[in-house]
């Protein structure tokens, strides 16, 4: 069972408080690490939850309001000064290289890794990364400035062959169709071994959906389709309705009903306002709309199951 | 009694470790907040040791490593949604304005309170503030970049009037000489009250002194006379001592050391490497030297008494 999973090391808006952490997620593939937003604050709670950067080489910044970035050139540094080598790519709106490299020059800092900075397009979708495991595309939200959501998903994954039913002396090319579930066929063109009976559908692949920070946005919608955990920022309760509106920021029954309309199977929310010390008044409005939701909880990790 | 204190809001160097921060401290005069360093997680700590910030008009950095200013653009972000209105002084090296001004460029933030940039020089010692109750000077360190320490001392006190012995009648102007020590004199220059029979001497004019980070450097123990709390970094213990003159740091020797040929009555060392978990042996070396030391310990207030 490879792993798919999301550890949330901050979930707070704006200032830290209540003990709370500001933005910052990573995304656990079989041991690599993408890591979305750095709030102030990030290489602590690295730190904390012991956890080795050792398997790091993405990062992607929603948008540079500090709350998601101030922690990336302290973790920058940390970096540095464990001797990291290899590159680094941080993706993230324009101007995030220009605040790197201010710190960097004043503190005389020449990192010994490559650093690669790749803008994203907070007007249209991009294509930001396609590796061996993962596609991950970038969508634009709509906040006080540029600002992107991220989408991770998997590559198509072969069909399961199913052990026990495999015929003696199959070749390897004919197992290489049945991943492909396709049929194995004779030279007239008849069925030799039929896929359907000897194989299963593939695993699905799985997808992470990062929307933080957003007004409501029905358009995401599209972009949402087929995920299997929707974290969607909800900073106000719908008793701020007015406020959320003011500041681009979304309540937790707008959260829900995103999630709703994009047949998410989880939702995670986040990003609370400092005003809220007890959750439970968000978790219980989103839940209203949206039963599947939970709270993003600094350490937690939840897993998304290969099914 | 007045207060003049220090209190400790991070003591690591370089990374955070061992669920330390990195290098802030605040003096307290009196309910007045003066912010000396801010490393990343520095509003954390605020939170974390309930200060409200409300004291608070002017922030010292002593050079723009990472690790002692991080925290800086969060602080400013925190205080204006904290909807501060008045002015705040930053003293620090050239080059912080144009950190804060780029991140603030980029979170399109125009603070609501008026901030003022005094750049520090670290090739001479420098008066960077006088107010109602503390001259404030800096003086130049020996570190990779521009570094300076800082010295905050009282101003001068008045003497102390003896109220048992108030002769009756006295009227205020003669109670305005005793204050500065001189005797009241009749019209033909006699003496009608002896100063000395009337007053105490003034209390000490109480004096604390910042050096982070620095390599040894006996040059600054003028800057240090009458100090009665010096803090001095000690990242390094003396079997570190190569390692401590390559990155311009001191030992824990090294700041004792400077903290005796000073004469100053109290030590205070901090900004610990990352590789001393147990800080007891870095303390011992210390003491060998200078019996009065103690550990930069986070959370922790040194009341400097008014003598």
């Amino acid at each position: 069972m490879s792993q798919f999973a999301v550890q949330v090391l901050g979930a707070s808006s704006a200032a830290p408080a209540h003990g709370r952490n500001q933005s910052a997620q990573l995304l656990l593939v079989n041991g690599r690490q993408y890591l979305i937003d750095c709030g102030e604050g990030t290489q602590h709670q690295f730190f904390r939850f012991k956890i080795r950067p050792f398997r790091l080489n993405h990062i992607f910044i929603s948008h540079l309001h500090g709350d998601h970035y101030l922690g990336l050139v302290g973790l920058l540094s940390t970096l540095h000064l464990q001797k990291r080598e290899h590159e680094l790519t941080v993706y993230g709106p324009e101007g995030l290289e220009e605040i790197v490299a201010v710190n960097l020059k004043y503190s005389e800092t020449e990192l010994n890794f490559p650093i690669r900075f790749v803008v994203t397009d907070h007007t249209a979708p991009q294509e930001l990364l396609r590796d061996d495991r993962l596609t991950i595309r970038s969508f634009p939200l709509s906040h006080r400035v540029p600002t992107t959501g991220f989408v991770f998903k998997e590559h198509p994954k072969p069909y399961r062959i199913i052990k026990e039913k495999l015929p003696e002396n199959i070749l390897l090319q004919e197992i290489a169709l049945f991943k492909q579930g396709k049929d194995v066929l004779h030279e007239d063109g008849s069925v030799k071994y039929a896929a359907a009976e000897h194989t299963l559908p593939p695993k699905r692949s799985r997808q992470f959906a990062y929307c933080s920070d957003t007004r409501y946005l029905p358009e995401i919608v599209p972009h949402l389709s087929d995920t299997d955990l929707l974290y969607h920022e909800a900073t106000f309760g719908v008793e701020m309705a007015a406020r959320a509106a003011e500041t681009f920021h979304s309540t937790a029954q707008e959260a829900a009903q995103i999630a709703t309309q994009s047949g998410v199977r989880r939702l995670m929310i986040g990003h609370y306002s400092t005003r809220y010390r007890d959750l439970q008044p968000l978790l219980e409005e989103a839940q209203a709309v949206f039963p599947e939701t939970q709270l993003a909880l600094e350490g937690e990790i939840t897993e998304i199951p290969e099914l």
